[in-house]
């Protein structure tokens, strides 16, 4: 769930990149990178860990020279967070190549023993994004010297298209050439395409999110389709072509739910009025299912930030007051490790903090996007009655999870889960609620669905186990659950934070 | 309007120092600064610009050892940006003493000169703080050397109202001694105490607000009274006095109206009720002033973020359909100047946009909680009619303000602010809406007042010019105007951020 | 003049190539790096601008896993001292190469362009470095997939050997193979091979000087062979052959004079040694053709550092006392550029100052290694006058500089050079002298000579303006000339900062 | 054996204070600062640990305004590495000081104690140097606030004198006055005043050593005299007076053995005549007592660098061959602690290599400066065997040193010192060596007094027990062992480390 932007302008694209991938910082706080290309045909990078504000200094813009341009910021997801894995990546052979790419790839293992043993080419990392450059390089490598054709840049996004499996949006640059842009044949991360004109010519600017392109004054144009590749040359000739065999749509319906801005629309679809359909959708659900409480109910509470939306929505189907009973902290206090002092429990507390007159003797509704493990919840639930709710019912505008995602979205395994192997009745016992009820998954796809009626299937993976990719099976997901096991997350970090064969600090 | 925090315990404060300072961010983003006394009588430091999370790592708060502290967070008023301007503040003489301060002082010139005249006390930088600090340092150096007794400090502070004007809160340490809390005789700016038992022995916390104290782990006893210091020991006795003749409390109708969290409580006036009632009151007077226009209103909507409990209240009282239709970026992007690049200029996109469907073809009634340049509102307004509104009206949650603050809050000159000389229909003009409306002073402080009937007077002087500590005259204003011109202040922080006499980078 | 280290070991090697490193740091301060292979065959890397002792820190030394390794420490020559271009450089196609490079290619231009059209091979920087791995992996990447055989290497090095033109002692790591190093076919630049044996397992080191072999630990075997390639498998099978035709040793007669250590031994020859005999010569010389003022001459003094040896021969011959007359400055200051104050001329007073009393009322012989643009020497002449010398008389170890230096060495232009085109009395008259006399050149090959009679040739292209590579002409000249003025260098650095496709700060 | 530098002058001064320190660098590499006083009377600061080059940066420099301004290198001793140590020191009570100091107090803690409980002055580490600022400013805070007279200042002084005891050589700022340079009643750490003419005005210079002011730019007056106070008003008179009784010369020896440049004068001794004699002395003294050995000699080598004008005096007396036969290693490496490697012993090889051509088969006569703990010495003369010398003779420039040094040298323990109750024969023993011949005493004084006939005492304190301040007894002398054992530094830097009262990183 990374954010992506790529710009080919006629005048210095350092500042509208690092607008953009700001305006994308929702979808990846971990690292964050651009590069350019430089009139002598030179690639400029920076990349670091932290917030762009924090990766990107004046003496590091003044590096990024140039018209044309691709922006990474970075959610970790497959590898780790060490900084010799933010993007963008870069190899040199053939002509020079740097990408981006969000979204995660369920063969990387296989495609890294690919890469070593036919093409030679060495993957000093664990990201798969990396190994997909890789990939990329090796098919365009198969192209004789002479000049490059638009069809030879669909060929070789085919054959990529060919052998690599999973979730991914990218965008490559070509040095002596121009930009690429592609989606999986699935379509289950969003890119989309935007133009202005300038001085008489036009500029074209790719990002995962529509919000981008409106305040980087932008155009929106589409967006890119399932398994298509958009070409522009450095000189402005725009070339696409559907680069897979039956593609077809199947977007990821949490950008829905919870991970896209609101005001953004993707694959035709307003964020925030498909947020208000699930509202007005589960609010419809409860008014019918809980008529025995309904009277009880004293007031619609969200839980910040992404379920306000959805609950002011409930609260007028319910015809009940909407108040907002969490105040957000937006500054989150780290907790230091000191030695020879008890360490203090990490609380929700850190986070929420509830304005007592809004819970005191009150029976309140709670709202929240989803329900994963259950642990905030249980303490979210916890604090409202400590508050002095006297009953809490609690809504989820997801339906249960119980499967991991393997297309970028950083999920625990199923054992984790609280709603695995477990009835609704068991999941509100476990976070500690008099009610519980979750949003129907058809409900769900109505909500995206009446804004778009095309889409007729969705990656929903997490809530039906079912995988689109067609590789992904039982060995795969205890495989990344023991990948996911904390304790392997750690040892990752360890070692990989110690490469930075393309990073210092 | 700073943030500050102090604590005596028994175990080390680093971590909760951290916390409460975090906590109270929203007050100052501009410094931070920690100092703890050691087993050894040794203070130990760290202060530097940036927010709590940048200023401290893990080595800082090793070094800050120690069951007692003081912290702070800056919000740059008075004085400049300078990090040699950070709080804490010391002086080795007498005792060692370490202060932090939140308000402003308005008579620093004068105090400045006297120091050095009388009591040959060097003040470094242009902060009122280091003057309050060396003035308490000059009374407090006139008792001999025998043992402090707790008369010997509440007479300090008694000589140190006399000569100092403004508004202050503040927290001191003295080596060998305790910790002293102390209020400006109009209790200007908030100041609670809160306590808990640990292992049968009481620890003291002092903040700005009681939300610090709520979600560190005290418990709220009672605010710090006007013209009142506590004095405890550093073994845990204490002592109390008021130290100022006729104190009575007069607190910042700002804290109320967007300064203070709204799960904060302060001089016993919940912020949240307080704005509640504040949306209910102007709902109310909307309801009689615009019957004319009330039907055409179709929905309310926010400014965000502190608006958002006023106009849900205004909706309600209008029975009108409430809506979040401005998303706010929470990353907030900034602008190089990059040689040779046309700079853009900075917009209010960079901060908020709209969601289209909540504007298009709407006639929308915007909430925000003040208006002051005015420059920010028009560039909503068109905001809301590039987006389709077809007319809009605006509501403040403020009167009009005319008049700058002098107690601590970074205010433009009269002439900067978009009320002053102008009526109601001209500064609607101005800010391009159909109609404007502002709440009536009265109504303001009946919002505080339904919270907290003892109350009677408030510091609203930039509604109303009276300025409660009798020494702000038209020269007085003519000459911090000419401070705070911009070109002034780029000046004096140029100069003051090569000073550096407390610390380095 | 750069320095190369690099080990094949059975235990970490990250302190031993940092050691190795900071032995050779007298070949270059301007930037650092070392390159790791992990157990996960999985580069590590760490490079930067600044001393050894500056660019690692603990945490890079940590980062810094494996058991091979190789490093590097740079002298600006062709290029910038962009931190871009710090070595090792890398690619990733095929197998995953890294390599470090000590010397200078002559046809870096030419070879950049026929990477990019024959092989499709983007190098991103000027460094000369970079283009050679790229040439090499080019060559490499024609074998087949199946495994890399050692005549696979040999030929790949002498494919490279025909194309590239210039000096270069090289070091390479082939991931899953070994390390291969290899010294151009007339071996300008210096390269040495060292073993030793660790639990019964046999170690490899490389490295441009002796002595680093020496406190590493390592036992001197022999000197790579002019156009020789070494190759030591990670398993340590150890492979060598020539790959060149004809190759004859021709090494650079700058090593003896002043460049490497004094305690190292390079091709068979003891710089010490070889220093002795070049002031025993000298002396002889001055015995000879200066008898009419021999007399006068009280005392022999050296100008620190690398003439030390040979004026205290000189001393000897003429039986004068030896006098250490300048000292030097050993931490010389920065010029700080000031707003708005005057600038300091750069004096060489910075860097050495005179004892008096060694200079009051005497005719002195001052000794230098060499004399090259005159400036500095004509400064040092003026400081021993001002401290009191009645004559000064100047004897250089190296003959008259006249030509460029193309082999790595950072030389002025001809026209900067004082002794191009000016006899010795018009040096001596330039730079102040009352009388002065050059090394005769066949005396200089002698020195060196008596140590190693079977070296036939050496690199004395300074001196004669012929150069070995046949491929050094007036235009190339006249190039460089232009690429070396100060103001193309500006330039060159400003823009190289910039790109950091590898490194970030 | 700190270095300190102060200029009044008439334009900016901090370049010239840096060179100044830059020149002074040899006497502490531990930390440096600089404070100046900037045009409206505010002082500006850097300090930090670190080189001069390191600590000072061009941000610094420009921070640093001012035409006065004093500075300082540290070489630690008393107190720890802290950063919070380094100086100047600062406090603002009376007047606004600032001090450096060189040298070091042998009754810290009586001071320290008195301050607080005589003039309440908080002391916030344990520098003996803070505690010295404080007791001028005590005394010289009890003039009322007239303006203060050279009289009141002199008075300050002398009463500091009485109760401060040991080593100080100091410079002090006083805001609206001046600067004050005054030495401790024995003369014992150097201090030389100097001046110039810049446009008809007359500017001042003091420095540790004269070579700071030739090189700077000024000319050398006087050294400033045992007990006297030189108080510099900000607009140039200059005043002078005597402040203590019986004032009396007794410089330490030791600046002219190895502490002090060679091309430095100090009290009137040139210090590099001063080795010349010692070199001489000592060569009759070893032709005298080594008859029977001296046909044997084949060499004298030094042990660089300060006994190198030594050793080459010692060959001309003996008429035996000089020869640089060590290579200092210029760059030394850092031994980095890897968790699971095992660690290197660190050896003197890491300092020192021998060029093997000049120990082989020889027997050779080594000249130190001193011989302190023996270990760096006897690790030296087995190199010097491995290398193939036949027989090592050892000769040491100081006589044996017993005795801990408490003036500013950080020297060892009495058990720690090879010298302590061993004979000479038992000392050669140790350390590995053939022969071993000391300087006697006697002519180390002669060597000196034969440049200035009218110093009649020296503080040789280490070789003789005899402290001249006359308050160094057997208890205190176990006090700083204890102080000085290895653990209790560790322990106490680990403390100090964590204070940061002034200084942030």
């Amino acid at each position: 769930m990374c954010g992506i932007v790529g710009i080919i302008g006629h005048s210095p694209v350092n500042q509208a990149i690092y607008d953009g991938l700001t305006l994308l910082q929702h979808r990846g706080q971990d690292a964050a990178g651009i590069v350019t290309i430089d009139e002598e045909n030179r690639f400029r990078l920076r990349k670091a860990n932290g917030l762009v504000s924090e990766v990107f200094r004046q003496e590091h813009m003044l590096r990024l020279q140039g018209n044309v341009g691709i922006g990474h910021v970075r959610y970790p997801t497959a590898g780790s967070s060490s900084v010799s894995e933010a993007q963008p990546f870069y190899v040199n052979s053939p002509y020079g190549l740097t990408l981006v790419h969000n979204g995660n790839l369920t063969n990387n293992a296989e495609l890294k023993q690919r890469l070593f043993t036919l093409a030679k080419r060495h993957v000093n990392t664990n990201s798969d994004s990396e190994a997909l450059l890789n990939i990329f390089a090796h098919y365009l490598d198969q192209y004789p010297a002479e000049p490059l054709t638009p069809d030879n840049i669909f060929e070789t996004v085919r054959k990529t298209n060919e052998v690599i499996r999973g979730a991914y949006a990218c965008l490559a640059m070509i040095i002596g050439y121009g930009m690429v842009a592609f989606r999986d044949p699935y379509g289950i991360r969003p890119l989309v395409l935007g133009k202005r004109e300038e001085n008489g010519k036009t500029e074209y600017m790719f990002a995962s999110e529509s919000i981008a392109l409106d305040i980087v004054g932008f155009e929106y144009v589409r967006d890119v389709q399932p398994g298509e590749a958009i070409y522009i040359t450095f000189d402005g000739q725009f070339h696409s072509a559907i680069c897979a065999d039956n593609p077809k749509l199947n977007p990821c319906i949490f950008e829905y739910v919870y991970f896209a801005r609101p005001d953004s629309v993707i694959d035709g679809v307003s964020v925030y009025a498909a947020r208000v359909h699930m509202g007005r959708l589960l609010g419809e659900k409860i008014a019918t299912q809980w008529q025995d409480i309904l009277p009880e109910i004293d007031v619609v509470i969200p839980i910040p930030e992404t379920s306000t939306d959805i609950a002011l929505q409930i609260a007028n189907v319910l015809n009940k007051p909407y108040r907002q009973g969490f105040v957000k902290n937006r500054y989150v206090a780290r907790t230091f490790i000191m030695p020879g002092q008890a360490q203090r429990k990490s609380s929700v507390r850190r986070k929420l903090n509830p304005i007592a007159a809004e819970f005191k003797d009150k029976t309140i509704l709670l709202v929240d996007d989803s329900i994963v493990r259950g642990t905030t919840s249980e303490q979210i639930v916890e604090m409202a009655r400590q508050a002095g709710a006297k009953k809490v019912y609690f809504a989820s505008a997801a339906p249960e999870i119980r499967y991991p995602n393997v297309y970028g979205i950083d999920m625990p395994t199923c054992e984790e889960l609280v709603a695995y192997d477990r009835s609704v009745e068991q999941v509100a016992e476990m976070i500690g609620v008099d009610r519980l009820v979750f949003q129907d998954l058809s409900d769900l796809f109505k909500s995206v669905q009446l804004e778009n009626p095309t889409i007729h299937n969705f990656d929903a993976s997490v809530f039906t186990g079912e995988y689109i990719t067609g590789d992904v099976d039982k060995e795969y997901l205890n495989c990344i659950a023991q990948a996911r096991n904390d304790k392997a997350k750690a040892n990752l970090a360890q070692q990989a934070t110690n490469l930075e064969i393309h990073n210092e600090s």
